[in-house]
């Protein structure tokens, strides 16, 4: 498969993805409309135009696959531009949020075909200056597929499976795994655990602050890594976070429910031991999801969308695609 | 200074202060009720009982500074020890809270000199195995000071200036450098950047588990980060945590305030901006007390207890000290 990819955004993300596929042979080349991101894209040698429509209009001959990687905020302006040059191109995204991603394509690129994204790598800094083409080196990267239950017919997707399997091989040739997803799946999957432990650092952060230079000055290991992430440009936090408005809500209901438990119980009894207990034991359950591995290979038709979606549920992940099969793992 | 010190507890901490205070060649020795501690700890050249009333006894022959660094709920039985066999010795700790150690060093052993500490170092693990000499280097460790106003006197201080110079130079001897502060002003600290914390990192390891496989599959660094403390034992997290429930019990009532308020903006206008902006803020001000030194230095009477401490109370932290003076750097 050595179909060019088109990127649209060249910052942190886009950058690293650029890098990635360069490096695995692909051709790339895209825009962005940070002049100083674009310079400094060309200074290494990459193919990069400030026009978005420029670009575009060369995926459309080229029949190149469209990455979006613009934040959030950015979407609609940049998919009409491409509306008015490649209405029907291929396009994927790696945006952090994937619902309002879909809809606004539904919305504004119609005849697009369309199968979203969102590798989980990031780090606090940001801009091309940040990039680094081992990003999603052993990353999760989430490849959605929308998937309807009927009672006659079972589960059915309306996604292009052959567009999926492509993102997908993308994904892998970037050195990431692939979690299959609905779009709703991982939006609210990401609000539990990427979304709300920002809105968690914000929280502690300022609590601790107001403690004045004393508490600062007493802030070890666990107040420097769990605020870490406030380090990154709030506009950034922002973009990613209220764009998820809905799940993060619930997510944040989870949060100040469980936190008024350890409140009451800490008042009224003196013990933490569900709360901490608790915690430990999920803790637990991520390390062991992360280090246990390898468990299980299932080898499953690639078209099967809604059977990746119902593995990807199960902490399943795609380690290997080609037309046969996809390789999934499954946890230990 | 070669006074001996007597380590009362060879865990992560006390290991490691005694490997420190070795390094700098004092004599130490000690006693651990865990006989794994005791035998691996012998193992490696050390000197250590599974008696407290043996090694408390030679304290008191060797006029030794004693040093208590068990958890918090084996304080008391530890000081009733003590009481028995060394009632007039030095002592210090490096227990997480410091008023109630001060409370129980007041009713169960009222003829000792002592002067509380706590330096803000450790690790998830635990145990003697997991001790090392280096891990105070550049580490806060505070030494407190009991301080009271008075309209006529101003600020006057009852601890023994001269214990806590010594306890001082223990820290410093050890690679950290010397917060005062009060043992009020401690545990209110504390509670906001270390206790708080540990419990946060529970809410969010589990609102994360709660997602299922999937959501924990896609957890990476900011998940990751917010909930590495979690790995500690539970009954660490929960001796320590407890053991400071009022100035706990404030800081998570500030940390369900904020969180609250996060809530009802992203209902209400879908906005995060306050709480990611006052969390940026918050973080660039800790980085920056972190990064920002040296600042101004300034050199006081290390007799001057109240001075230190208020010096403490913007930030400031002794880097050395002698008979004349203690040298202060403050925030740059």
């Amino acid at each position: 498969m050595r179909r060019p990819v088109c990127v649209l955004g060249w910052g942190l993300i886009g950058g690293s993805l650029a890098r990635a596929v360069s490096a695995a042979d692909r051709p790339v080349w895209g825009a962005t409309s940070s002049t100083a991101d674009a310079r400094s894209a060309r200074d290494a040698g990459y193919d990069v135009t400030t026009s978005t429509a420029e670009a575009v209009a060369r995926a459309a001959e080229e029949d190149a696959l469209v990455v979006l990687a613009v934040p959030l905020p950015a979407v609609e302006p940049v998919l009409r531009e491409i509306a008015a040059v490649a209405p029907r191109c291929r396009l994927t995204d790696v945006v952090s949020v994937k619902e309002p991603v879909a809809d606004a394509v539904r919305r504004l690129l119609p005849s697009a075909r369309y199968v979203g994204g969102h590798p989980m790598a990031g780090s606090a800094a940001s801009g091309w200056a940040a990039s680094d083409g081992d990003l999603f080196r052993d990353a999760a990267w989430v490849v959605t597929a929308e998937v309807t239950e009927d009672e006659e017919d079972g589960a059915t997707s309306s996604t292009d499976a052959d567009l999926w399997a492509e993102v997908a091989r993308l994904a892998l040739a970037c050195g990431a795994h692939v979690v299959p997803a609905t779009p709703a799946e991982h939006d609210a999957a990401v609000a539990r655990v990427s979304h709300l432990p920002h809105v968690l650092a914000a929280v502690l952060a300022a609590v601790g602050a107001d403690g004045g230079p004393l508490a600062l000055a007493l802030g070890a290991g666990s107040f420097r890594d769990g605020t870490r992430v406030m380090g990154t440009r709030p506009e950034l936090v922002r973009a990613m976070c209220e764009g998820n408005r809905p799940a993060l809500l619930d997510a944040v209901d989870d949060a100040l429910g469980r936190l008024g438990a350890a409140r009451g119980a800490l008042a009224s009894t003196g013990s933490l031991a569900a709360t901490v207990t608790t915690g430990h034991e999920a803790r637990l359950s991520f390390e062991h999801l992360l280090a246990g591995r390898p468990g299980a290979r299932v080898r499953v038709d690639p078209a099967d969308l809604p059977r990746l979606v119902e593995l990807g549920r199960r902490g399943g992940r795609v380690i290997g695609l080609n037309h046969d099969e996809a390789v999934v793992e499954l946890p230990g």
